[in-house]
C-alpha cells in the first residue's frame, strides 16, 4: 500500500513509499482510508519547527477517515463496511488527560494516518454522522474537537453568552458553528472582509475586520454592550493581550494552537479582572462521541475550502502555509 | 389604588380592594403593574393547599411586569420610564439560595404583586427584553427562571443532548424552548395530538401521548435510541417512575413544581442508575439575567394561551384549576 | 486451583471448586488472591435477592488483592510481584458511566474473585498503598471507592462543610474517614452508643443514637446548628425521609446501596428546598487512583472487624446478614 | 475620630486627620475598629504605582476588624457588641464577580478602613470566628479569602492532591493552611532555609530553596513524584514559567496579587499541558462566609508576624515594602 514517510524534514523530504498494508491485532481495526485533513502542526511538524527532535522517518497526518474492512477478535463496536474517523490521541478515551494518552497522539512522535491502510486500536475510531462524507469526516479529529472542547466542554457557552473567535481557520470555523449551536452570539474577525461576509453567511453576528481596526478588543467590548464570555484563542503574540481585552471580568480564553508558539503575554489583566485561561489540547474520545451526536442532529456540514489528490499532499501543505484559507483543507484518496 | 386580597381560602375569599398607593424607600422602585401571569402555585395559595397556615389576607400573585415611576434615592439600576419584571424571589440576587432568599418569595407568605402598584427593592426588578410586550415579561419570573434553571443552570444542557419535557403546561413548553436554543433535542409528552403537534410546530423532535402509550418511559428511550441526558419533571405521583425509566445512566432529573406535591418515588434505580435528581426552586436575579440575555438574542417569545382582564382574575384561576392549557395563563391591567 | 461457586441460590449452594489457573490473555494480568472483602450486594447475590435471574454458577465476590504473579505481553502498567487490587468494573477507567462499563462490575452477572487466581484486564487493577496489607487493600474496591466517589468526586466536600454518614458499616466507616480527611464536620449515627464511642475515637464531631433520637433529621440539624451539606445515604426506607430533613437547602444527598432496595420516597421536599440527590453507583478507575493517593498521603488504615479464612465464607456472609458490624468484614487466604 | 489620610503619594504624603465619627444609614453598620492588616496592594496604593490616577485624599487599607457600636434601622445581621471584620469588596455577596461589584473595593478608589470608626452597608461585614482575636481576624478580609478562594473555591483541591505555595507572605502561609485543611501534600517555596523549617511546622510536606535550586519547577515535579495539581502563584515575571513546569497536565495556576504586576509569561506550555490560568481577585461574602466556617471548626490561627501600633503605619509599610515577612503584618488600635 501506499503511504507518504517525511524521510528528512522539509517539504522535499516527503516521499511517497510502499508499505505493507499492516494486519489488525486482537483489539484492532484496519480502516481503508478515504481522506485526510490537514492542521497547522501537521505543517510544523514537516518543516521541522514542531519538534525539532522528532524521530523520522515517520507518517504524517493526524486526521482521517475510512471504511473499516477487518477487526481483531476482540473488536466489538466496529465491523466491515463501517464508516470511521479516527481520534486524535489513540488511547485518550475519556476522563483527565495523561500523559499516558498525551503519548498516543498521532503524527508527530509516531505514525500518523496519510497511508492507504490504518490499523488502529478500537479506543481509536468513531463512527461518522451519516449525512458527511468521508472529506467532511476527515476534518472531525483535531479542528473539529479543539472547537468542540473550547466551547462546549471547556467553555460551557450557554444561550445568550457572547463568544470571540479569531479568523477564518479550520478551528475558528468549527468554533464558530458550535458557539451558534449553543445559542450564542458570535463575534468573528478577519483581515479579509470577504470572509467576513461567509462568515455572517454561516451566521455570525458581528464582523471585525481587525487590518482596520488594531485596537479590536475594546471594539469587540463595545460592539458587544459588554466584554464577551469566551475567546477562542488561535493566534499568536499580539492577539492573546487584545483577546483578553475583548473579555468579561471572569470571562475564559480558551488558548489553543501551535501558531501561538511564539507568544510572550502581559498576564495583568488576566488576574485583575479574573480571567480564565485554559489551554486546549484537543479532546477525548467520550468529547469526540458527543460532538457527533450533536453535528448528526443538527446536520451540521465541516467547512471545507479545498480538497487535494493523495499525490498533492506538499501542494495541500504549501496552502496551509499560505494561510488565508477559510475553513479545513482536505485530501482525497 | 386597586389591589386583590385573599380574604379567606378559595375563590370566594377573593376580594378588590383599594390601597394607597405605596411610596418607594431608599432602595426601592415602585412599578405600576400593567401584566400578570399565574402558576399552579397561585392556585394552590388562593385554595389553601400550598400552605393551609398562610397569613391572610394577603395580596397574591408572584409574577408580574409593569413600567418604573418613581425610585427611591439610592437607586441606581433603574429610572423612570423603564419596562421591568419583578424577580420571584424580591432578595435572591446570586449565589446558593439560603433560608433567608427563600423568605422572600412574592405572593405566598408576603404580599404579591397583583396590584395597580408595587414597591420593591432593586434588586427585585430586572429590565424586560425590548420585543416583548408587558403580557409576554410578566411570564417571565417563574415558569421561565425555572425552565431556565433546570435546563441551563443545572442542566447544562449542550447541542445533541436529548432532553425530555412533560406536558404543554407553563415550565414545559419554556423547557422546550430553551432546550431548542441549547441545541438539544426535544421529545415531549401529552395527552393531546393536537397539542402534541403545537409542540411540534414549536420545534419538538418527537411527541410521544402518554395517553396512548402508558409505558412512556421505556418508549421515550427507544424513540430516543438512548435514555434521555435531561427529564424536566413537572409532574405528580407516576410520573416520575417513568421520568427515571427514560433518563440515561448518569442522567439528571429536574424535580419541579408543586404538582408533584403527593408524590412517593421509588429511588432503587436512581441508584442503580446513578441518577441525579435536582430539586428546582425557581431561580436567582442572576440567572434571570443570564436568560433575559438568550431570550433577547433569540427574539423568543412566551406562548401566551389567554389573557384575562384584572376583574377577571377568579376566571383565569378557574381555567388553571381546569388544565388543558398550552402555555402560559395572563391577566392584562 | 480453589475458587468458590455458587451453584444454586442460598449459603448450601457455595461449593469450593478446582478450576484451573487461567492464562493471561495479551492485555491481562495474572493476580494471585491474598485477601478479599465482602459488601451487602455479595450477600444479595448469593441469597439471589440481588438478581433472582442471576446465571448461576458463577463465582462471587466483587473485592480483593494480591500479587502478580505474570502479565501478558501487552501489559505495561504491571510486573510480578506488585501488589494489586481489582476495581470493582474492570473497564471502568474514567469519565462518565456507561451501559457497557456497567456490564464489566465483578461477582454479579460475571464471574467474581473469590479463587485463589485471577486474571484480569490491566485496566481491572490498581497497585495498593505500601502501608497497606492486603486484607485493607482487599476493603477498597467497592465500599471504600463508593464513599470516595460520593464524599469527595460528587459530593465536592469542602473544609468546614457538614457532612452525616449513617451507621458504621464498610461504606459509613469510609464516608467518616474521608469526609475527616477533607477538612469537614463529621455527624454519624448508630443504635449502639458503643459504637458512637469507636466512631467518635476515629474522629467523628457529632455523634446520635437513632433509637433514642426517632426524628433524627431534625435533630441533627439543631446539633449541627444548621442543616448538613452532604449526607452519605445508605439506609432503606424511612432514612430517606429523615436524611433530607437533615440537609440544608440546596444540599447533597448521596444515594448509595442496595440496603435501600425497597425504598419510596418522598420527594415534595427534595423540591422544596432545592435537594440534589445523587445516585452512586461504585466509582471509576481514575477515581480509585486519586483514593489511593489520599490514603497514601494520610497513611489512612481501613477498619476491619473481622478476618474469616477461606474456608470460612458463609460465616463471613453470616455475619455480613446478622449485621452489627464496625467498618468491614474481610477473607484471608 | 482620628483616620490615617493619603494627602499625596508617598510615606510623606500618609497625614493623620480628625474625621466627625460617621452616621450609620438605614442599612449601615457602624464599627469601631480594633486591628488592621496590611496587603501589598495597600503600598502599591500608598506610594502610587496600583493607580497612578487614584483620586487623593482618602483613606488606605482595605482590611480590619472591630465592634458594632450602632446600626441602621434595616440591619438585621448585626447587632452592637457584634465582633466582625469587613469584606474586601462592601457588596460582592455572592455569584459572579461584575464590574458594579469591583467597584466597591476598599482602600483604592474609595475610603478603606484606617479609621477608628468605619460605617459600612451589612452585606460588608462578616462575623469573626470567636477564637480569633481582632488582629487575627484583621488578616482575613484579602489574604485569607484570596489563598481560600485560590485552593477551595477555583482550586477545587481534595485530599491527596498536590499543591505548591511560593514563598511565605499573608497570601502563601494563608494558601498552606487551607491546603492542608483540605488534606492536600503541600510544597513551599522560600529563600531563606529558616523559614523553610517554620513552614514545616506549621505542617508544609516539602521545602524548596528557590535560591540553591533555580530551576525549581522540574524539582518540585521530581520531589512530589508527579506534577503538582495547583500551583498558587503570588510572584512575577519570572516564577509563572517556573511554576507552569512544576504543574501536572491539566493542572492548574492561580495567578494572585499584584507582585506580579510587570509579568510577562510563556503560555506555549500552558497550551501544550492543557493549564488553566486562573486569575483570583479576592472573593465574595459567599466565600468569606464558607471560609469562617473552616477556620472555626479547625481552630486556625492566621500567623502574624509583626503588629504595629496605629502611629506607626509608616513603619508597617515599610516593612512590607522590605519583604522577607512570615505572614501577616498588623495594625493594632
Amino acid at each position: 500500500m501506499k503511504a507518504y514517510e517525511m524521510k528528512k524534514f522539509g517539504f522535499d523530504g516527503l516521499t511517497v513509499v510502499d508499505h505493507p498494508v499492516p494486519q489488525p491485532a486482537a483489539d484492532q481495526v484496519l480502516v481503508k482510508m478515504h481522506a485526510w485533513s490537514l492542521n497547522y502542526r501537521d505543517l510544523m511538524t514537516v518543516t521541522g519547527s514542531y519538534n525539532p527532535r522528532l524521530k523520522i522517518p515517520q507518517v504524517p497526518l493526524s486526521d482521517g477517515a475510512g471504511e473499516v474492512v477487518a477487526v481483531g477478535q476482540e473488536v466489538k463496536r466496529f465491523k466491515p463496511g463501517d464508516r470511521v474517523a479516527n481520534t486524535f490521541f489513540e488511547r485518550w478515551t475519556s476522563g483527565t488527560q495523561t500523559d499516558e494518552h498525551a503519548r498516543t497522539a498521532l503524527g508527530a512522535g509516531r505514525d500518523g494516518v496519510l497511508a492507504e491502510y490504518v490499523a488502529l486500536h478500537q479506543d481509536g475510531l468513531v463512527t461518522i454522522p451519516e449525512h458527511l462524507d468521508y472529506v467532511e469526516a476527515a476534518t472531525l479529529p483535531c479542528a473539529a474537537l479543539t472547537a468542540w472542547n473550547a466551547v462546549v466542554i471547556q467553555g460551557k457557552v450557554k444561550p445568550g453568552d457572547s463568544v470571540l473567535t479569531l479568523g477564518t481557520g479550520g478551528v475558528s470555523i468549527f468554533a464558530l458553528q458550535f458557539a451558534l449551536l449553543c445559542g450564542a452570539r458570535v463575534i468573528i474577525t478577519s483581515s479579509s472582509d470577504e470572509k467576513l461576509k461567509r462568515a455572517a453567511e454561516l451566521g455570525a453576528h458581528m464582523m471585525v475586520n481587525y487590518r482596520k481596526v488594531p485596537e479590536w478588543g475594546k471594539h469587540v467590548r463595545e460592539l458587544n454592550g459588554r466584554g464577551v464570555d469566551l475567546v477562542v484563542e488561535v493566534g499568536g503574540k499580539g492577539t492573546f493581550n487584545q483577546s483578553v481585552a475583548a473579555l468579561r471580568r471572569g470571562g475564559t480564553l480558551s488558548l489553543i494552537g501551535v501558531l501561538s508558539r511564539e507568544g510572550e503575554a502581559n498576564i495583568v489583566p488576566v488576574l485583575m479582572n479574573a480571567i480564565r485561561v485554559q489551554g486546549i489540547f484537543v479532546g477525548s474520545r467520550e468529547m469526540f462521541l458527543s460532538m457527533t451526536e450533536a453535528i448528526t442532529l443538527h446536520r451540521m456540514r465541516p467547512v471545507v475550502d479545498r480538497v487535494f489528490r493523495f499525490e498533492e499532499f506538499p501542494e495541500a501543505l504549501k496552502m496551509m502555509q499560505k494561510g488565508g484559507h477559510f475553513g479545513k483543507i482536505c485530501i482525497m484518496a
